[in-house]
């Protein structure tokens, strides 16, 4: 149940790797992790002619049985689960899927190949509808992947039947995976991929099984290690001591009854306004939010969605259709949305993207634009379309200067627009002074905000106690950032995971900040939390962590003062 | 001689490059590179047994035609080329290494694999030796680059004869090229590898060429462009303008006047004492700074030399005697040593590196003594025996949190050593009362402060305009560091290489830094800037800076309090 010697990357037990909340909810249990896929080497020999036909027979079977076992897991499961699997098993018996496999086959192509190439087809063609069809991407994938073990005679990839309640951890699962969950033997989940309107989460949600996903550093923590998931702030913690869960179990009750009576709008049990906002990153997220949540409206908007699996770079027209999809959702409400942020870790399939030694310190963000602003350029003529004439906000991730924030909001305001930037770079805080005289508000991103102040992959588990977003040098930059806010009588919002821990939206709440955004299941909790603390309050605990040296100090001293 | 459109990296005229000064001066010039080097395949197939005279025949014309030429060209040299130019004629004679080639060519090996492999096993064996004979390596390689172009049929490696005053960029040159250099047509020297005691450095310096060496980024700039290169500075200008030459140029001729008529110790004029230090990697580099220049001690000794390209970890006692070198060097004086600063973008051949996503956010310095503490141990041990009571002053690189800071304390004390931390990550900055409680001096390495604080990896010239050491937002960092060093009553030094720009030394200066410690061939221009200014106009620059919103404004603000 400990983690082995060799594990050193995670000897640190109480590391805590940071995700976005999909399920609220706390659950301790032991790893487990789905069987692996079976690799298919695309460039195999062509199949002879004479054995083709048998070829395709053992497809047929092969994709037969897969279909029949997803729709005896649907006729087993209930509700939503029954839904996906059963679609599962229709893509399994595809038309569309099977004529391209057997078009392969029949020209020389193994089967397994032939399964792999026409799925990778299909999901680029899935990825350019984008929404809730590129989801679907996951999907077509997991069907393939049990098609081509069941051509190699191997069992089917997937989720092991535990002995004892368990945490599955994954890159990210697969429908079928989720949809077959028993919770009383998945009493946690969490993925290093996805976003709270995935597959996985909505399956999750369903069993109300606590879920995290998009979890940093996720890929290195093995099975057969104790973990805690909370799935109200996102919080995935390695090897927690008994201690650690009494109080987490504790908080998360207490926080558990005030979240359901909380229905908004942010404020301090005093009275001070703090808007709660959602994250999203399309119309259907934005959409759940308005019907699921008391936010107020929208602190992120990412864009990525729209641009990455791309082969060319979506028309004007269409990004104006995506980004009104949830400028609609919230009519009359704040809209935050952010640029573009790709660079050579989040290629665009449409743009040169050099290989960086360093990916995270390179060209990414704004910083594209000083290469060739065009994309950013038609982007912003995008939200302004969508726009349709409302002074939307409009910020641009990685600014480190005050002369790209000046750059950056002449082109917004140009368009009618409202400029602000995300201050994710330590360098911005530093200058926040001199890049308000520029844009009208900041938000800050404290997950690359933590990477960079402490100079460690946020992606990397080993170095996860270093980015944790309580860390005193991270916070101080935040307070400060804040404080020129309020000097400057500009809102300066967070809308990285950091605030989605209740307690920490407390703190940032006493630095001065005007608002939070966080994912749309952590709405609750943070607005009731607020609701429950006084400014004054709020401001001892800010004052209390910048007088630590690390994290665990913060959170003592913000617990002692907040924590009635 | 302007980039072309399609250098992107580039078009930001006036992007600046910061590498370490290794010989005095400033060249305005177009630039050109060394013709590449003929690849070898390594897995070539075997000669047959009939053809293997043939080719014994083949490679040794091709080693005597490379040592006839260099031969020819050490008798048309003068002073220490012609006996570079003598030992590299040399080597292409040298038995042990025709020896082991023939060896290798009669079982088979083509002579050009041969030839390849033989020099990978002298490397070795050189590498292993250290010090000096290390740095032979590059001459090695030289001596089998010519001959397997001799082989080839191919043009001999190295620098085109220019038609016109030229600036020479390389990784790193080979004695041979260097040698052969002439000052009218080479008139600017620039490396992206080497130290300022490398042969590129020790050739430029009797040739009087100004040279940088070890350029962050200096592989993205193109040949054809005009570059200023300062080697007072060790900064390389790329497209300067008219007004910025004249201003260099001025600047230079005013600076080499005071310069060579300062002895030390370090002061401004109104007597406030800053020492002025070397930075060094080994002992003959500390006798160098000790014979050449005023310094008054070490204030950065590099250990990692003593580490790299080696296949196990030198023993406690062969680590003491090369400490002692640099020790000996000054013997009543200030030396401050840092330990190994390695991780997986300079892996050490002895240890377990996993292959990270950004090397420079990963587990390198001090965290790698988190995971395993041994090799730390051992070095501490080496530096205590070779202090032999003195209280040498010892500092760990990457230090984020006073945590490590504090464990790496204790062990120094342990042994009678003064601890101190390097200040290079800002969360080290913005927590340095924090770390102030645990040790007693802290240094602050500008050129990683500036990549982090920048969120921009130092080795990008695209990006170097960030990573600029007058970035405003990274001098905020090195003044809250000295404030807090002044409030503590604890010294704080610059051993970046920002130090070596005379009029930043001055602002670090008016910031409160008690030291500065840059390369040798800058301790003299440093030293008689800040004679040459009053403290009260230092720290009416430094104020100045901090108020700016780009290094532009900064180097303005600091040149109007500063120039008489």
């Amino acid at each position: 149940m400990n983690p082995s010697p060799q594990d050193t990357a995670l000897q640190a037990a109480g590391a805590t790797l940071h995700g976005t909340p999909a399920v609220p909810g706390i659950a301790v249990a032991s790893t487990i992790r789905p069987a692996p896929r079976v690799p298919v080497e695309m460039r195999s020999v062509a199949v002879a002619e004479s054995d083709r036909h048998a070829e395709l027979a053992h497809f047929h079977a092969a994709a037969t049985a897969v279909g029949r076992r997803l729709r005896e897991r649907a006729a087993r499961a209930s509700g939503a689960a029954t839904e996906v699997l059963a679609a599962n098993a229709a893509m399994a018996a595809d038309r569309g899927w099977l004529g391209a496999v057997e078009k392969a086959i029949a020209t020389g192509t193994p089967a397994a190949v032939a399964a792999v190439a026409a799925t990778d087809q299909f999901a680029e063609i899935f990825r350019g509808l984008g929404g809730l069809m590129a989801e679907r991407v996951t999907d077509l994938r997991d069907v393939c992947d049990r098609v081509v073990a069941e051509l190699a005679g191997a069992p089917e990839p997937g989720i092991p039947a535990p002995a004892q309640p368990s945490i599955l951890l994954a890159a990210d699962l697969a429908p079928a995976d989720t949809a077959g969950l028993d919770p009383n033997l998945i009493v946690g989940l969490a993925t290093s991929l996805g976003g709270p309107t995935s597959h996985t989460a909505i399956i999750a949600r369903q069993l109300g099984i606590p879920c995290v996903v998009a979890v940093d550093g996720l890929d290195e923590v093995p099975a057969g290690i104790d973990v805690l998931v909370d799935g109200t702030t996102g919080q995935v913690v390695i090897g927690p001591d008994a201690e650690y869960v009494d109080r987490a179990l504790t908080t998360y009750r207490a926080l558990a009854a005030r979240t359901a009576a909380w229905t908004g709008p942010g404020a301090t049990a005093d009275g001070h306004r703090i808007e709660v906002l959602a994250n999203v990153q399309d119309g259907a997220g934005a959409r759940a939010a308005r019907q699921q949540t008391p936010a107020e409206g929208v602190g992120l908007f990412r864009t990525e969605l729209c641009f990455l699996d791309r082969e060319s770079e979506p028309a004007v027209a269409e990004q104006a259709a995506l980004y009104r999809e949830v400028f609609d959702a919230y009519p009359g409400q704040k809209v935050v949305i952010r640029t573009l942020d790709a660079g050579s870790d989040k290629p665009l399939g449409f743009a040169d993207h050099a290989e960086e030694a360093n990916p995270a310190l390179g060209v990414r963000g704004i910083r594209l634009a000083a290469r060739d602003s065009a994309i950013l350029d038609r982007q912003l003529d995008a939200i302004a379309e969508a726009a349709a004439g409302r002074a939307l906000w409009v910020m641009a991730p990685m600014i480190s200067t005050a002369a790209e924030a000046k750059s950056f909001a002449g082109k917004v305001r140009e368009r009618g627009l409202v400029p602000g930037v995300m201050i994710e770079v330590p360098a911005a805080a530093l200058q926040a002074e001199q890049i308000l005289e520029h844009v009208e508000f900041l938000s800050i991103g404290t997950n690359d905000l933590a990477q960079y102040t402490m100079a460690a992959d946020r992606m990397s588990a080993e170095l996860a106690t270093l980015t944790d977003p309580w860390q005193p040098a991270v916070l101080a930059l935040v307070a400060r950032t804040a404080a020129a806010g309020r000097a400057a009588g500009k809102p300066v919002g967070v809308c990285g995971e950091a605030a989605a821990d209740p307690q920490l939206a407390c703190v940032l709440a006493g630095f001065g900040v005007s608002s939070v955004s966080v994912a749309a299941p952590a709405v609750a909790a943070v607005g009731a939390t607020l609701a429950s603390a006084t400014l004054d309050s709020c401001r001892r605990a800010a004052a209390a962590v910048l007088a630590t040296a690390d994290p665990g100090e913060a959170r003592a001293a913000a617990a002692s003062v907040l924590t009635p």
